[in-house]
């Protein structure tokens, strides 16, 4: 077994990827699919070509680089994470996860480790959702929880396609999709969260998930002239949904510091100087750890919608639920996660993930569980994220172990 | 004098205008300088010139049609208002008080009566700031209260400048601006509140306008990941513009009924699934008829949008603040009006608007005023929107007997 990875190699790379979508005064932008997006990905194919990496890019545009093994036919266990980033983000959420499956993939080659599966690093395509408004598109499509030409149809507020935008940028590949089964999926993220960093802990082993509910809304009025109006008589849809934001946001509170909800996306029509709006959407998200407490959450929620409705005496509709994670990880997979951490003499503390991930879909068809390192006050969608470089080692190592272990053996997991 | 105006043509070139722009189910969108406002504009010029009227076109598109005077080199006597609508009109607001000018002049010509100052048509550019965000955009240029160069420099939501729309419809014509000196100006105009309609009155002389304001204002709050970052430390600009919405929707009841106050227009950023908002754009609007109330809101909208970004940990500007009208109407357009009525034996009615209108900006400069005719149930800014024609004709007769009256007199108003 190799002693570890090369950390400067890892930090140098992120410090590279980082300059694609660069924001001024830090932190990068770096949407799916944008030039950014491609320019980041045509590196990490030139890192996986000059490491020996078998690469390949399937037709929703995810990215696949191999290490053939030993029964090279066998299902792959796979590392990745996705390299698009939010609109105001920082370097690490996404392109850590890929760039350690990278230095895992080339600690293993130098180290002449051979392992019976073979091991595979992804780029997963838009995980953010930050565009196209689907989060985790590729590893959804990879698993075939979403359709192809479903995800390939879907348009950014452009309307420009996911199928023009992988053309344009030439990641629009022919490998098929749905992709080949796989032994394992185990990725390393940011915590995003400060479990860690209060406990002083390097390793987290998230052995579940949040379920993230989001429940896309729409409030109906009708215009009128904001002069002559009475004020008693308008149906203002957008107080409609102030008044609906304002009450998720505090009833949310009563639910103890594990219970998250907001609104974060809104559009109104018609959005113009001079007249009432009468339509607007809203999306709102929620979570917490138990699903009990989940459905008590969404109950609240839909009646304090309905009531701001009828306060603002506007109509309201739920047009979509979706619900993401909320699945334990594969006991297998965070079992060698533990095991790996143990014969380092690593410390570690189970969590759970309070965000989606590409892992917390694709657990839902594969075995799979994810590493968390420490980051800065849990600071994260801000360029101010941050991670010590040092804190990134212990979990790449217990990854790397974990991998190599699931790789090697040959039972059902 | 003639006996009054010719209701058969006027409603049918009400009907004609309103094809143009014309929303499934009635009503109309007309945006200032699309295809349809361009249309509309062609078939008012073509009526125009059939009617032997001189038509200019001034650099800021708006449509001047001309009667001569005896003393010709006088100023002129105008009647006006808009062919451009909200995105989701009636056909009434505007085109009515064009047309009336059209079919006032029309009349006059058939007559054979000769006035000693010439009257003018006039079509104004973009009165319900619907597109560029900027009302009474034609008529501001006219009297000089807005810069020529900025003017033609305001964008629609697609960055289009009105430069350039002007000239795509042909509209880019070549006439100064400021214009020429009025003598004075009268617009006809529906009422939009319910006043007259209650009254069973059919005349309404507008001797004043609300004072109306706006308040564009900024949030900015700091982006976070919505499953992550704890309730107790997100800084959500979008919680403060909702908490601000709420907030002003409820204190404007305590202002009586002729309190008006909302929020129509709101921007999100990044408004994104996934992310924390930091920045929200919001224009707020209110009015009073008194300046002594008005001035008690405003603080009060203050207060509240203060406490309402405090709420929410976000930081609030208040970035523009404009306000439109409040000035009473000129006394010797007032009483033209009045005795125009008087003689036809036609009872009126006096009010303020609350509306803002090309004459509430006009009066700033020369001397204005405005006659109302009743509208159902006071609706407006919505394809609903509906007058009775039969209560078109004493309006129109009023404000044709007081142009003639204006346009025959030699003393200064």
């Amino acid at each position: 077994m190799p002693a570890g990875i090369d950390l400067d190699r890892l930090v140098g790379r992120l410090d590279a990827i980082a300059r694609h979508g660069a924001l001024d005064g830090g932190g990068v932008r770096r949407l799916a699919l944008s030039d950014a997006d491609g320019a980041a990905r045509d590196q990490f194919v030139a890192w996986c070509r000059a490491a020996q990496l078998q690469v390949r890019i399937d037709r929703i545009g995810n990215v696949l680089a191999r290490r053939a093994g030993v029964e090279d036919q066998l299902p792959a266990v796979v590392i990745g994470s996705h390299l698009d980033s939010q609109v105001n983000a920082g370097r690490f959420d996404g392109a850590l996860g890929v760039l350690v499956g990278l230095e895992i993939l080339m600690t293993l080659n130098q180290s002449g480790v051979r392992t019976r599966h073979p091991i595979e690093v992804a780029s997963w395509t838009d995980e953010e959702g930050a565009r196209f408004n689907t989060g985790m598109l590729g590893s959804s499509t990879y698993i075939g929880r979403l359709d192809l030409d479903d995800a390939l149809g879907r348009a950014d507020p452009d309307d420009v396609r996911v199928r023009d935008a992988l053309e344009r940028i030439g990641y629009d590949g022919d490998a098929a999709v749905p992709g080949p089964p796989l032994r394992a999926y185990l990725e390393l993220h940011i915590e995003q969260g400060s479990v860690l960093e209060n406990a002083a802990i390097d390793v987290g082993v998230v052995d579940r998930s949040y379920p993230v509910c989001h429940l896309d809304v729409r409030f109906t009025g009708e215009t009128a002239h904001p002069g002559s109006a009475p004020m008693e008589r308008r149906r203002n849809a957008l107080v409609g949904a102030a008044r609906a934001i304002v009450a998720v946001d505090e009833l949310i509170r009563d639910h103890g510091p594990d219970a998250k909800a907001g609104c974060g996306v809104i559009s109104v029509w018609p959005n113009r100087s001079g007249i009432i709006p009468s339509r607007v959407g809203a999306r709102f998200d929620f979570r917490h750890p138990e699903t009990a407490e989940v459905r008590r959450i969404d109950a609240e929620i839909e009646k304090a919608l309905h009531d701001a409705a009828a306060a603002a005496s506007v109509e309201i509709e739920i047009v979509q639920r979706a619900t993401y994670g909320g699945r334990p990880f594969h006991p297998g997979c965070v079992a060698a996660l533990e095991h790996a951490a143990a014969a380092r003499r690593i410390p570690t503390l189970r969590l759970a993930t309070q965000a989606a991930h590409d892992a917390t879909v694709i657990v839902d068809r594969y075995p799979a569980a994810m590493v968390f390192c420490p980051c800065r006050r849990g600071i994260s969608h801000h360029p101010d994220e941050h991670v010590d470089p040092a804190r990134i080692e212990a979990s790449a190592n217990v990854l790397m172990d974990a991998a190599v272990a699931l790789a090697e053996g040959s039972d059902d997991l």
